[in-house]
């Protein structure tokens, strides 16, 4: 078989490129090595940027985005039993973020390739680029039993940090940059009602808290927790009270609690890989860099880097020339480090780091306290919340 | 002998305090261990804020600051081989601040506390506050071969670090905070003229360097040396050549050289103690708290801390009021802990760690390319730069 642009990964970032460029006429098609009920499984963001909504409005897929997310205009930090709004709206000069699952989203750019048309093999076993350093790359997998190949003019490598994109790069050609956390997050989702009706991040004694949610019905709550922690110690009851104990009390008494349909635990990280283009394989999301939840920068970094990406491709098949696809890694990197750096700050603003000194911790405690009182540093994190411009 | 506040410290401090009191009407007397002339031949800060010059002409000491000071409006951020301006006045509605040494603010504190015929006892030996956790509390010093005592309302401790004041409180009444950095300033001081009209502050792959001046005749120049760095391993021409090599090329040919009149290697540390009251015994500036020359607030805060004291006496003295007095320590840390995290910042920004993590190297470089290309971020700094409101 043979196509333009072969995709590795379904997730949300393949999916917008691979509606991108068939929505401008460019042949492409997708490879998941799971199959469709696995993906739209997975639990993951639900914080998009304007400029997010603006590409899933490009691809033609926002609709029901519109019609069903949450438009927030703030976010509350939480501490010292009180807590201080972040006037996003107001700071940025009327920006606004944009509260929808990832999964939903996902399940939309699937919804819209299929009444497209446009070709998604999910399944596919061994997904492996070749010779993308020359100019017929050209991918190989295994479905039903026989071993298939797609020919490409190029590679898009949206299949995340576990993916095999990155992986089949040789090593000396990729250099890496790595933070772990020596912490982790106990989140749980639960069609309880949310306690307040803007996000709420709350550093406490014990521990750093989220309270987001999906939608007025549906919440998300999270809590900082060690890297030991065994989710099954976790049942509901003690979640909730644990929740309860790192918010400010007037948020603590209106948390609505219910049976949790999902529980899970996730180290917090941040990774960036560069340059994120090797000849004809680009790597796109997650692929090349993670960032620790706290920023809710994670799949709104994906989208700009197909929004760079898709603007090169274009370039390259309408206009016939490589600037953008020359440009890509840098430009892409830049907004990358950006987003790399906030989400570093706002993890080690917000959370309690083990074996701290002293000093550092007065250090946090007085930058929250300039935060919450200098109109500048509060439109530092609101700029940089809604999402620098692409 | 009795007065109202004995003043242990004849730098700028304890003299700006005494000043404004004296002004007031309040009897103080100041006593220091060194000789006028030891002190006036410290080298030290140069960079005062506005609240700061204010002080200095409160206390009807600014004429000569007004005369010869330079009003600066920004500064520079060397780095990557460019230099970005920060635009302090613009960024902050307006406010500048004035390049004048430490000594001639001294200078001009002392000839005026001389002029005033206000008592200042210099050479003052084992000086030594005693009871100030009760009503009477007075301090004892040896001169001449005698034990002299004063009698006081209360005491000022503005004997900097490592002065007896702080050292007299219990252990288990003070907390202390505490960080130093693994890294020291070489500077020098020299009769050439300044390489640019404002200061630049760069950060190299081969350290952090400073470049500062004293008048349009005089320079200060730092360089970020090893805590192991011996002063005689550097001649003229070996720091001329070094700093060069920190500076953008257009900086770096524009360095006026000439033999240095003053050479040292100072730690850079950050220290914080809690409270900075003790019943009649008051910790002022650096007797209380340290940070690292990087966001030239250490005299500036030292100041500040004047400011809240001497409103304090004067409401106690005047309306017979102790509120402000009770207030002092809340107050003055509260300003001290955000000039601290500042200064932090700023050291934490400008230098290059030794050990350092590629990560960590790449934040530090994402967060200057972010600090000059948001506004935002420029604001933070420049309202620190200039100072916080009192």
């Amino acid at each position: 078989m043979r196509t333009q642009v072969v995709i590795i990964g379904s997730g949300p970032s393949g999916l917008l490129l691979g509606q991108l460029l068939a929505g401008a006429g460019i042949d492409n098609v997708i490879l998941d090595r799971a199959s469709k009920d696995h993906i739209l499984g997975r639990v993951r963001a639900g914080v998009l940027e304007e400029g997010t909504v603006r590409l899933m409005d490009e691809a033609r897929c926002g609709a029901r985005m519109h019609a069903e997310g949450l438009s927030h205009e703030g976010i509350s930090l939480a501490f010292d039993g009180r807590d201080h709004r972040i006037d996003l709206f107001g700071l940025t000069g009327g920006k606004r973020v944009t509260i929808y699952g990832q999964t939903e989203l996902t399940h939309d750019l699937m919804d819209h390739r299929e009444e497209a048309g446009v070709l998604s093999i999910y399944e596919a076993a061994n997904v492996t680029p070749h010779d993308f350093d020359a100019n017929a790359p050209y991918v190989t997998y295994e479905k039903d039993g026989a071993t298939h190949r797609i020919d490409g003019d190029f590679i898009a490598g949206c299949d995340g940090f576990h993916g095999v994109s990155r992986r089949s790069v040789p090593e000396r050609a990729i250099r890496s940059f790595e933070k772990a956390y020596p912490f982790g997050w106990l989140g749980i989702l639960a069609d309880v009602p949310p306690v307040d009706h803007e996000l709420i991040y709350a550093n406490h004694p014990r521990g750093f808290a989220l309270c987001s949610m999906r939608s007025h019905k549906r919440s998300r709550y999270y809590i900082q927790c060690s890297l030991g922690e065994k989710i099954e110690e976790w049942d509901d009851q003690r979640f909730w009270d644990e929740l309860r104990r790192r918010l400010p009390a007037h948020h603590a008494e209106r948390v609505v609690t219910g049976p949790s349909f999902e529980k899970s635990i996730a180290p917090l990280r941040s990774f960036v890989a560069e340059p994120m283009r090797f000849d004809r394989l680009f790597l796109v999301g997650d692929a090349a860099h993670i960032v620790p939840p706290t920023g809710a920068k994670g799949l709104n970094l994906a989208a700009s880097d197909v929004h760079y990406l898709f603007e090169g491709l274009l370039e390259h098949y309408q206009d016939r020339s490589n600037a953008g696809i020359d440009a890509y890694s840098a430009r892409a990197l830049a907004r990358v480090w950006k987003a790399v750096r906030f989400s570093w700050w706002m993890t080690k603003t917000m959370h309690r780091f083990p074996d701290t000194s002293d000093f550092d911790q007065k250090i946090q405690e007085a930058e929250l306290d300039y935060l919450t009182h200098s109109r500048a540093a509060a439109t530092a994190l609101a700029e940089n919340y809604v999402g620098l411009p692409f």
